[in-house]
Protein backbone atom coordinates (compact mmCIF):
# COMPACT_ATOMS: atom_id res chain seq x y z
CA UNK A 1 0.00 0.00 0.00
CA UNK A 2 1.48 3.48 -0.99
CA UNK A 3 0.42 7.06 -0.47
CA UNK A 4 -2.65 7.88 -2.44
CA UNK A 5 -3.99 4.06 -3.10
CA UNK A 6 -7.43 4.06 -2.30
CA UNK A 7 -7.31 1.50 1.41
CA UNK A 8 -11.62 0.96 0.81
CA UNK A 9 -11.37 -0.37 -2.28
CA UNK A 10 -8.93 -2.29 -1.85
CA UNK A 11 -10.40 -3.68 1.05
CA UNK A 12 -13.83 -3.66 -0.76
CA UNK A 13 -12.04 -5.87 -3.76
CA UNK A 14 -10.38 -8.06 -1.19
CA UNK A 15 -13.60 -9.18 0.57
CA UNK A 16 -16.31 -10.24 -1.88
CA UNK A 17 -18.16 -11.61 0.97
CA UNK A 18 -18.63 -8.47 3.43
CA UNK A 19 -21.87 -8.37 4.65
CA UNK A 20 -24.23 -6.64 7.03
CA UNK A 21 -23.49 -6.88 10.53
CA UNK A 22 -19.64 -7.66 9.81
CA UNK A 23 -17.03 -5.27 11.50
CA UNK A 24 -13.27 -4.56 9.64
CA UNK A 25 -10.59 -3.89 11.91
CA UNK A 26 -7.85 -2.14 9.58
CA UNK A 27 -3.88 -1.94 11.22
CA UNK A 28 -3.43 1.76 11.75
CA UNK A 29 -0.02 1.33 9.70
CA UNK A 30 -1.81 0.77 6.67
CA UNK A 31 -4.37 3.20 6.96
CA UNK A 32 -1.50 5.62 8.01
CA UNK A 33 1.00 4.10 4.13
CA UNK A 34 -2.49 5.07 2.17
CA UNK A 35 -3.06 8.72 3.98
CA UNK A 36 1.26 9.62 2.96
CA UNK A 37 1.38 9.87 7.13
CA UNK A 38 5.17 8.63 6.53
CA UNK A 39 8.62 11.15 6.65
CA UNK A 40 11.57 10.30 5.83
CA UNK A 41 14.24 10.31 7.92
CA UNK A 42 17.16 11.82 5.45
CA UNK A 43 14.63 15.18 5.42
CA UNK A 44 14.53 15.52 9.39
CA UNK A 45 16.45 18.09 11.15
CA UNK A 46 16.42 17.51 14.70
CA UNK A 47 16.71 20.40 17.41
CA UNK A 48 18.39 20.53 20.95
CA UNK A 49 15.84 18.38 22.91
CA UNK A 50 15.39 15.64 20.13
CA UNK A 51 19.54 15.23 19.97
CA UNK A 52 19.99 15.39 23.67
CA UNK A 53 17.34 12.43 24.55
CA UNK A 54 18.59 10.88 21.60
CA UNK A 55 22.47 11.09 23.17
CA UNK A 56 20.98 10.03 26.53
CA UNK A 57 19.56 6.69 25.32
CA UNK A 58 21.13 5.90 22.35
CA UNK A 59 18.73 6.99 19.91
CA UNK A 60 18.23 8.23 16.01
CA UNK A 61 17.70 12.03 17.05
CA UNK A 62 15.83 12.29 13.81
CA UNK A 63 13.13 10.00 15.17
CA UNK A 64 13.16 11.36 18.39
CA UNK A 65 12.47 14.69 16.34
CA UNK A 66 9.45 13.08 14.51
CA UNK A 67 7.95 11.42 18.06
CA UNK A 68 8.01 15.36 19.62
CA UNK A 69 6.63 16.98 16.32
CA UNK A 70 4.35 14.15 16.80
CA UNK A 71 3.39 14.72 20.53
CA UNK A 72 1.45 18.22 22.15
CA UNK A 73 3.26 16.65 25.58
CA UNK A 74 5.76 14.10 26.85
CA UNK A 75 4.65 12.26 30.06
CA UNK A 76 7.55 10.67 30.58
CA UNK A 77 11.10 9.90 29.03
CA UNK A 78 12.92 7.11 30.87
CA UNK A 79 14.91 3.98 30.31
CA UNK A 80 15.02 4.69 26.26
CA UNK A 81 10.96 5.33 25.91
CA UNK A 82 9.34 8.46 25.10
CA UNK A 83 5.59 8.01 26.61
CA UNK A 84 3.66 11.16 25.06
CA UNK A 85 0.62 12.32 24.05
CA UNK A 86 -0.24 12.73 20.90
CA UNK A 87 -2.16 15.95 19.41
CA UNK A 88 -5.31 13.84 19.09
CA UNK A 89 -4.86 13.24 22.79
CA UNK A 90 -4.11 9.12 22.77
CA UNK A 91 -1.75 8.43 25.39
CA UNK A 92 1.23 6.04 24.22
CA UNK A 93 4.72 5.28 23.27
CA UNK A 94 6.94 7.55 20.88
CA UNK A 95 2.98 9.06 20.04
CA UNK A 96 2.53 5.87 17.90
CA UNK A 97 5.30 6.58 15.53
CA UNK A 98 6.79 3.22 14.56
CA UNK A 99 9.46 2.21 11.94
CA UNK A 100 8.82 -1.36 11.72
CA UNK A 101 7.14 -2.36 8.19
CA UNK A 102 8.00 0.50 7.11
CA UNK A 103 9.03 0.58 3.50
CA UNK A 104 12.60 1.69 3.70
CA UNK A 105 14.86 1.70 7.00
CA UNK A 106 15.03 5.55 7.26
CA UNK A 107 10.97 5.83 6.89
CA UNK A 108 8.70 6.90 10.12
CA UNK A 109 5.21 5.91 10.05
CA UNK A 110 2.86 8.40 11.64
CA UNK A 111 -0.75 8.16 13.20
CA UNK A 112 -3.46 9.39 10.77
CA UNK A 113 -4.26 12.96 11.31
CA UNK A 114 -7.55 12.22 12.06
CA UNK A 115 -8.58 8.53 12.82
CA UNK A 116 -11.94 8.87 13.51
CA UNK A 117 -12.81 10.42 9.55
CA UNK A 118 -10.28 7.80 8.54
CA UNK A 119 -12.79 5.16 10.02
CA UNK A 120 -15.95 7.12 8.65
CA UNK A 121 -14.35 7.32 5.12
CA UNK A 122 -13.24 3.71 4.55
CA UNK A 123 -16.91 2.62 5.71
CA UNK A 124 -18.29 5.06 3.38
CA UNK A 125 -16.80 3.45 0.40
CA UNK A 126 -17.21 -0.07 2.46
CA UNK A 127 -21.38 0.73 2.36
CA UNK A 128 -21.41 1.46 -1.49
CA UNK A 129 -19.17 -1.15 -2.39
CA UNK A 130 -20.21 -4.42 -0.72
CA UNK A 131 -23.71 -5.84 -1.24
CA UNK A 132 -26.39 -5.42 0.68
CA UNK A 133 -27.59 -8.80 2.81
CA UNK A 134 -31.17 -9.78 1.86
CA UNK A 135 -31.69 -11.76 5.25
CA UNK A 136 -30.11 -9.90 7.53
CA UNK A 137 -32.84 -7.22 9.33
CA UNK A 138 -33.34 -4.40 9.13
CA UNK A 139 -33.77 -5.19 5.34
CA UNK A 140 -34.48 -0.96 4.34
CA UNK A 141 -31.39 0.14 5.34
CA UNK A 142 -28.39 0.60 4.33
CA UNK A 143 -25.30 -1.69 4.14
CA UNK A 144 -24.40 -1.69 8.30
CA UNK A 145 -20.39 -2.39 8.93
CA UNK A 146 -18.35 -1.24 11.51
CA UNK A 147 -15.08 -0.32 11.34
CA UNK A 148 -12.09 -0.02 13.35
CA UNK A 149 -8.47 1.34 13.14
CA UNK A 150 -6.41 -0.54 15.58
CA UNK A 151 -2.77 0.03 17.28
CA UNK A 152 -0.72 -1.59 19.43
CA UNK A 153 -0.84 0.66 22.92
CA UNK A 154 1.20 -0.54 25.97
CA UNK A 155 -0.18 -0.14 29.26
CA UNK A 156 1.37 1.63 32.52
CA UNK A 157 0.62 -1.51 34.97
CA UNK A 158 1.03 -4.37 32.25
CA UNK A 159 3.42 -5.67 30.41
CA UNK A 160 2.66 -6.38 27.01
CA UNK A 161 1.01 -4.44 24.09
CA UNK A 162 -2.43 -5.05 23.47
CA UNK A 163 -4.26 -3.83 20.11
CA UNK A 164 -7.08 -0.76 20.83
CA UNK A 165 -9.35 1.52 18.56
CA UNK A 166 -7.59 4.36 18.32
CA UNK A 167 -10.39 5.16 15.38
CA UNK A 168 -13.79 4.01 14.57
CA UNK A 169 -16.67 4.64 12.83
CA UNK A 170 -20.38 2.44 12.98
CA UNK A 171 -19.81 0.67 16.44
CA UNK A 172 -20.72 1.02 19.79
CA UNK A 173 -17.37 2.39 21.17
CA UNK A 174 -18.47 2.00 24.97
CA UNK A 175 -21.21 -0.07 25.94
CA UNK A 176 -22.67 1.81 28.79
CA UNK A 177 -24.28 -0.77 30.87
CA UNK A 178 -24.47 1.83 34.42
CA UNK A 179 -27.96 2.21 35.34
CA UNK A 180 -29.19 -0.89 33.62
CA UNK A 181 -29.76 -3.68 35.65
CA UNK A 182 -27.41 -7.08 36.47
CA UNK A 183 -29.06 -10.67 36.20
CA UNK A 184 -29.79 -10.10 40.15
CA UNK A 185 -31.62 -7.21 39.26
CA UNK A 186 -29.21 -5.24 41.09
CA UNK A 187 -28.19 -1.24 39.78
CA UNK A 188 -24.73 -2.00 37.94
CA UNK A 189 -22.46 0.83 38.82
CA UNK A 190 -19.35 1.53 37.38
CA UNK A 191 -19.48 -0.77 33.95
CA UNK A 192 -18.69 0.93 30.65
CA UNK A 193 -17.27 -2.01 28.21
CA UNK A 194 -14.58 -0.61 25.95
CA UNK A 195 -16.11 -2.50 23.23
CA UNK A 196 -13.94 -0.60 20.59
CA UNK A 197 -10.82 -1.97 22.44
CA UNK A 198 -12.03 -5.27 22.55
CA UNK A 199 -12.81 -5.63 19.36
CA UNK A 200 -9.52 -4.22 18.27
CA UNK A 201 -7.99 -7.16 21.10
CA UNK A 202 -10.19 -9.94 19.52
CA UNK A 203 -8.81 -8.71 15.80
CA UNK A 204 -5.20 -9.18 16.94
CA UNK A 205 -5.01 -12.86 17.92
CA UNK A 206 -6.25 -14.00 14.19
CA UNK A 207 -2.92 -12.29 12.84
CA UNK A 208 0.64 -12.85 13.78
CA UNK A 209 3.46 -9.37 13.64
CA UNK A 210 4.93 -10.75 9.88
CA UNK A 211 1.83 -11.70 8.40
CA UNK A 212 1.38 -9.08 5.83
CA UNK A 213 -2.70 -9.14 7.06
CA UNK A 214 -3.43 -5.84 7.67
CA UNK A 215 -7.47 -6.39 7.82
CA UNK A 216 -9.48 -8.71 9.75
CA UNK A 217 -12.95 -9.09 9.25
CA UNK A 218 -15.02 -9.82 12.94
CA UNK A 219 -18.14 -11.48 12.65
CA UNK A 220 -20.94 -12.27 14.57
CA UNK A 221 -20.30 -9.05 16.23
CA UNK A 222 -23.49 -7.34 14.78
CA UNK A 223 -25.22 -6.20 17.45
CA UNK A 224 -22.00 -3.53 18.29
CA UNK A 225 -22.40 -2.22 14.47
CA UNK A 226 -24.77 1.01 14.33
CA UNK A 227 -26.66 2.82 11.37
CA UNK A 228 -24.98 6.45 12.80
CA UNK A 229 -21.06 7.00 12.22
CA UNK A 230 -21.25 7.46 16.61
CA UNK A 231 -18.48 9.21 18.50
CA UNK A 232 -15.47 7.54 17.13
CA UNK A 233 -12.88 6.23 18.71
CA UNK A 234 -12.53 9.68 20.57
CA UNK A 235 -14.76 9.06 22.92
CA UNK A 236 -12.17 6.00 24.53
CA UNK A 237 -9.88 9.05 25.53
CA UNK A 238 -9.66 9.74 28.89
CA UNK A 239 -10.05 13.63 29.21
CA UNK A 240 -7.29 15.21 31.69
CA UNK A 241 -9.83 16.00 34.16
CA UNK A 242 -10.51 12.44 34.90
CA UNK A 243 -7.15 11.31 34.77
CA UNK A 244 -5.22 10.47 37.58
CA UNK A 245 -2.01 9.44 36.46
CA UNK A 246 -0.77 12.41 34.14
CA UNK B 1 -22.38 -21.11 41.54
CA UNK B 2 -21.97 -21.41 45.27
CA UNK B 3 -18.74 -22.24 48.11
CA UNK B 4 -17.07 -25.58 47.30
CA UNK B 5 -18.72 -26.31 44.50
CA UNK B 6 -16.46 -28.15 41.78
CA UNK B 7 -16.38 -25.19 38.93
CA UNK B 8 -14.56 -27.11 36.30
CA UNK B 9 -16.65 -30.23 36.89
CA UNK B 10 -19.40 -28.29 36.05
CA UNK B 11 -17.71 -26.80 33.27
CA UNK B 12 -17.03 -29.76 31.34
CA UNK B 13 -20.86 -31.07 32.06
CA UNK B 14 -21.49 -27.63 30.06
CA UNK B 15 -19.30 -28.05 27.20
CA UNK B 16 -19.40 -31.77 26.14
CA UNK B 17 -17.52 -30.95 22.93
CA UNK B 18 -14.57 -28.94 24.31
CA UNK B 19 -11.86 -30.40 22.46
CA UNK B 20 -7.88 -30.14 21.76
CA UNK B 21 -6.49 -26.45 21.42
CA UNK B 22 -9.30 -25.13 22.92
CA UNK B 23 -8.79 -21.91 25.54
CA UNK B 24 -11.92 -21.65 28.01
CA UNK B 25 -12.55 -18.31 29.57
CA UNK B 26 -14.13 -17.66 33.15
CA UNK B 27 -15.12 -14.46 34.78
CA UNK B 28 -13.13 -14.14 38.09
CA UNK B 29 -16.00 -14.18 39.81
CA UNK B 30 -17.82 -17.90 39.49
CA UNK B 31 -14.00 -18.72 40.61
CA UNK B 32 -14.18 -16.22 43.58
CA UNK B 33 -17.65 -17.63 44.53
CA UNK B 34 -16.64 -21.18 44.17
CA UNK B 35 -13.97 -20.72 46.27
CA UNK B 36 -15.84 -19.24 49.10
CA UNK B 37 -14.16 -15.38 48.34
CA UNK B 38 -17.01 -13.53 49.31
CA UNK B 39 -17.42 -11.44 52.99
CA UNK B 40 -20.56 -10.36 54.40
CA UNK B 41 -20.21 -6.84 55.50
CA UNK B 42 -22.14 -7.41 58.43
CA UNK B 43 -19.45 -9.59 59.81
CA UNK B 44 -16.92 -5.98 58.59
CA UNK B 45 -15.44 -3.55 61.28
CA UNK B 46 -14.64 -0.73 59.51
CA UNK B 47 -11.28 1.27 60.54
CA UNK B 48 -10.73 4.70 60.73
CA UNK B 49 -9.32 4.62 57.49
CA UNK B 50 -11.95 3.29 55.95
CA UNK B 51 -14.33 5.53 57.69
CA UNK B 52 -13.00 8.66 56.64
CA UNK B 53 -12.82 7.40 53.02
CA UNK B 54 -16.37 6.26 52.72
CA UNK B 55 -17.63 9.69 55.18
CA UNK B 56 -15.91 11.73 52.13
CA UNK B 57 -17.16 9.64 49.28
CA UNK B 58 -20.65 8.69 50.28
CA UNK B 59 -19.75 4.67 50.09
CA UNK B 60 -20.25 2.41 52.82
CA UNK B 61 -17.31 1.78 55.19
CA UNK B 62 -17.29 -1.71 55.34
CA UNK B 63 -16.84 -2.05 51.79
CA UNK B 64 -14.09 0.46 51.74
CA UNK B 65 -12.73 -1.39 54.57
CA UNK B 66 -12.85 -4.83 52.51
CA UNK B 67 -11.17 -2.79 49.71
CA UNK B 68 -8.14 -1.84 52.14
CA UNK B 69 -8.25 -5.53 53.57
CA UNK B 70 -7.57 -6.40 49.81
CA UNK B 71 -4.72 -3.83 48.79
CA UNK B 72 -1.02 -4.34 49.41
CA UNK B 73 -1.19 -0.18 48.64
CA UNK B 74 -3.18 2.51 46.95
CA UNK B 75 -2.13 4.37 44.57
CA UNK B 76 -5.11 6.97 44.53
CA UNK B 77 -7.78 8.12 46.39
CA UNK B 78 -9.86 10.54 44.48
CA UNK B 79 -13.37 11.36 43.14
CA UNK B 80 -14.31 7.97 44.99
CA UNK B 81 -12.60 5.91 42.65
CA UNK B 82 -9.69 3.89 44.87
CA UNK B 83 -6.77 2.82 42.33
CA UNK B 84 -4.92 -0.14 44.47
CA UNK B 85 -2.84 -2.59 44.00
CA UNK B 86 -3.40 -5.83 45.35
CA UNK B 87 -1.48 -8.76 47.65
CA UNK B 88 -0.96 -10.34 43.83
CA UNK B 89 0.36 -7.29 42.31
CA UNK B 90 -2.50 -6.41 40.32
CA UNK B 91 -3.22 -2.27 39.91
CA UNK B 92 -7.14 -1.74 39.53
CA UNK B 93 -9.74 0.12 41.20
CA UNK B 94 -11.43 -1.52 44.34
CA UNK B 95 -8.57 -3.80 44.67
CA UNK B 96 -11.17 -5.48 42.47
CA UNK B 97 -13.73 -5.99 44.96
CA UNK B 98 -16.71 -6.18 43.76
CA UNK B 99 -20.42 -6.22 44.85
CA UNK B 100 -22.83 -6.50 41.50
CA UNK B 101 -24.15 -10.02 40.37
CA UNK B 102 -23.54 -10.78 44.65
CA UNK B 103 -25.98 -13.22 46.03
CA UNK B 104 -27.36 -10.93 48.13
CA UNK B 105 -27.03 -6.97 48.78
CA UNK B 106 -24.50 -7.04 51.57
CA UNK B 107 -22.01 -9.43 49.94
CA UNK B 108 -18.56 -8.46 48.71
CA UNK B 109 -16.61 -10.78 46.00
CA UNK B 110 -12.42 -10.60 46.07
CA UNK B 111 -10.07 -11.93 43.66
CA UNK B 112 -9.00 -15.46 43.96
CA UNK B 113 -6.41 -15.93 45.91
CA UNK B 114 -4.19 -17.20 43.36
CA UNK B 115 -5.68 -16.96 40.43
CA UNK B 116 -2.93 -18.48 38.18
CA UNK B 117 -3.44 -21.63 40.60
CA UNK B 118 -7.10 -21.67 40.47
CA UNK B 119 -6.72 -21.65 36.53
CA UNK B 120 -3.83 -24.35 36.96
CA UNK B 121 -6.42 -26.61 39.16
CA UNK B 122 -9.62 -25.65 36.71
CA UNK B 123 -7.15 -26.70 33.96
CA UNK B 124 -6.27 -30.19 35.49
CA UNK B 125 -9.68 -31.18 35.73
CA UNK B 126 -10.78 -30.44 32.09
CA UNK B 127 -7.69 -32.03 30.53
CA UNK B 128 -8.93 -35.23 32.82
CA UNK B 129 -12.74 -34.87 31.89
CA UNK B 130 -12.49 -33.31 28.21
CA UNK B 131 -12.32 -36.46 25.48
CA UNK B 132 -9.06 -36.35 23.72
CA UNK B 133 -9.36 -35.39 20.11
CA UNK B 134 -8.01 -37.83 17.74
CA UNK B 135 -7.48 -35.62 14.55
CA UNK B 136 -5.55 -32.65 15.77
CA UNK B 137 -1.74 -33.00 16.37
CA UNK B 138 -0.01 -33.94 18.46
CA UNK B 139 -1.98 -37.22 19.09
CA UNK B 140 0.55 -38.80 21.84
CA UNK B 141 -0.19 -36.08 24.06
CA UNK B 142 -2.83 -35.17 27.00
CA UNK B 143 -5.77 -32.69 25.97
CA UNK B 144 -3.85 -29.38 25.65
CA UNK B 145 -6.36 -26.93 26.09
CA UNK B 146 -5.89 -23.30 27.64
CA UNK B 147 -7.55 -21.67 30.83
CA UNK B 148 -7.90 -18.09 31.13
CA UNK B 149 -9.29 -16.36 34.30
CA UNK B 150 -10.79 -12.75 33.16
CA UNK B 151 -11.81 -9.61 34.88
CA UNK B 152 -12.50 -6.06 33.95
CA UNK B 153 -10.22 -3.77 34.60
CA UNK B 154 -9.99 0.39 34.00
CA UNK B 155 -7.01 1.78 32.31
CA UNK B 156 -4.88 4.73 32.75
CA UNK B 157 -5.70 7.02 30.33
CA UNK B 158 -9.04 5.58 28.16
CA UNK B 159 -12.51 5.05 28.96
CA UNK B 160 -14.24 2.16 30.03
CA UNK B 161 -13.42 -1.37 30.83
CA UNK B 162 -11.60 -4.49 29.05
CA UNK B 163 -11.40 -7.59 30.58
CA UNK B 164 -7.86 -8.71 30.93
CA UNK B 165 -6.81 -11.96 32.54
CA UNK B 166 -5.80 -12.48 36.01
CA UNK B 167 -5.18 -15.89 36.24
CA UNK B 168 -3.99 -18.40 33.38
CA UNK B 169 -2.66 -21.71 32.25
CA UNK B 170 -1.80 -23.40 29.27
CA UNK B 171 -1.38 -20.91 26.40
CA UNK B 172 1.34 -18.27 25.84
CA UNK B 173 0.34 -15.27 27.96
CA UNK B 174 2.86 -12.98 26.31
CA UNK B 175 3.65 -13.68 22.67
CA UNK B 176 7.25 -12.30 22.33
CA UNK B 177 8.38 -10.98 19.34
CA UNK B 178 11.82 -9.12 20.22
CA UNK B 179 14.25 -10.10 17.74
CA UNK B 180 12.37 -11.53 15.64
CA UNK B 181 11.95 -10.04 11.84
CA UNK B 182 9.06 -8.35 10.32
CA UNK B 183 7.53 -8.91 6.83
CA UNK B 184 10.28 -6.81 5.68
CA UNK B 185 13.40 -8.85 7.48
CA UNK B 186 13.47 -5.77 10.12
CA UNK B 187 13.87 -6.58 13.41
CA UNK B 188 11.14 -6.40 15.73
CA UNK B 189 12.17 -4.25 18.58
CA UNK B 190 9.53 -3.99 20.99
CA UNK B 191 6.47 -6.43 19.92
CA UNK B 192 5.27 -8.05 22.83
CA UNK B 193 1.77 -9.05 22.24
CA UNK B 194 -0.14 -9.81 25.82
CA UNK B 195 -1.97 -12.68 24.02
CA UNK B 196 -3.98 -13.64 27.55
CA UNK B 197 -5.54 -10.55 28.02
CA UNK B 198 -6.44 -9.84 24.39
CA UNK B 199 -7.96 -13.60 24.41
CA UNK B 200 -9.85 -12.66 27.75
CA UNK B 201 -11.03 -9.24 25.67
CA UNK B 202 -11.98 -11.38 22.97
CA UNK B 203 -14.23 -13.56 25.36
CA UNK B 204 -15.91 -10.87 26.59
CA UNK B 205 -17.27 -9.68 23.08
CA UNK B 206 -19.08 -12.91 23.19
CA UNK B 207 -21.39 -12.10 26.07
CA UNK B 208 -22.87 -9.47 28.15
CA UNK B 209 -23.27 -7.80 31.88
CA UNK B 210 -26.70 -9.50 32.76
CA UNK B 211 -26.18 -12.73 30.40
CA UNK B 212 -24.45 -15.09 33.48
CA UNK B 213 -22.60 -16.67 31.04
CA UNK B 214 -19.33 -16.65 33.01
CA UNK B 215 -17.82 -18.79 30.99
CA UNK B 216 -16.54 -18.56 26.74
CA UNK B 217 -15.22 -20.64 24.85
CA UNK B 218 -12.53 -19.55 22.27
CA UNK B 219 -12.21 -21.88 19.18
CA UNK B 220 -9.30 -21.07 16.64
CA UNK B 221 -6.28 -19.76 18.99
CA UNK B 222 -4.76 -22.95 19.19
CA UNK B 223 -1.64 -21.60 18.27
CA UNK B 224 -1.29 -19.96 21.74
CA UNK B 225 -2.34 -23.03 23.68
CA UNK B 226 0.92 -24.84 25.46
CA UNK B 227 1.55 -28.08 27.09
CA UNK B 228 2.97 -26.74 30.04
CA UNK B 229 0.80 -24.28 32.47
CA UNK B 230 3.20 -22.04 32.37
CA UNK B 231 4.00 -18.46 34.15
CA UNK B 232 0.30 -17.65 34.25
CA UNK B 233 -1.17 -14.00 34.47
CA UNK B 234 1.61 -13.10 36.84
CA UNK B 235 3.50 -12.34 33.66
CA UNK B 236 1.50 -9.86 33.10
CA UNK B 237 2.20 -7.54 35.99
CA UNK B 238 4.54 -4.77 35.53
CA UNK B 239 7.31 -4.70 37.94
CA UNK B 240 7.59 -1.78 39.92
CA UNK B 241 11.24 -1.26 38.54
CA UNK B 242 9.05 -0.63 35.11
CA UNK B 243 6.74 1.56 36.34
CA UNK B 244 6.98 4.93 35.68
CA UNK B 245 3.68 5.95 36.56
CA UNK B 246 3.17 4.92 40.34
Amino acid sequence: VQAGDDLATLIADAAPDLRHGDVVVIAQKVVSKAEGRVRALASVEPGTEAIAFADDFGKDPRLVQVVLDESASVLRAERGVLICETHHGFICANAGVDVSNAPGDDVAILLPVDPDESARRIRATLRERAPRSTSFPPSGKDLDLGVVISDSFGRAWRLGLTDVAIGAAGITVIDDWRGRADAHGRELRVTEVAVADELAAAADLARSKDSQQPVVLIRGAARYVTTEDGPGAAALRRPPELDLFR
